[in-house]
């Protein structure tokens, strides 16, 4: 099984990062770039364990609060293949 | 417009970041995790111009090539909604 999980930072929270593309976009001659925030992209490979789809999300999500998101300040989703 | 870039490594080229993570999971009790790779994740907001979806995807595709992404050892992919 494949997830991809994304973890971003929550709407409220400045994203420096972001700014800076933005910034250097415009610096480089693209115009109507409004807005640039930034985020992680994982791409989990999971054995065939045999176990049922809502325990891998559940497993998933544990993963994301546990691990890879900062739940104070960023939200995760994720998509889950065959 | 929002146009969202993810730019990952390659498949050929190590992903130390990923197999660190892997580790961790698998420190953290999670069990059958094969293989995490990391990327990033640009969400991109753009000023309603006028220009045509093509115009624009071309936009995207130099920006990638310009800024977000280093096509040496990165790919990279995106989406545009209206």
């Amino acid at each position: 099984m494949h997830a991809t999980v994304t973890v971003e930072l929550k709407p409220s929270v400045l994203d420096p990062q972001g700014k800076a593309i933005e910034h250097s976009l415009s610096s480089l001659g693209f115009a109507g770039v409004e807005d640039v925030r930034v985020g992680k992209l994982f791409r989990i490979s999971l054995a065939e364990s045999g176990q049922t789809r809502e325990n891998v999300e559940t497993q998933l999500r544990q993963m994301c609060e546990r691990l890879l998101a900062n739940t104070v300040i960023e939200k995760f989703s994720y998509t889950l293949e065959e």
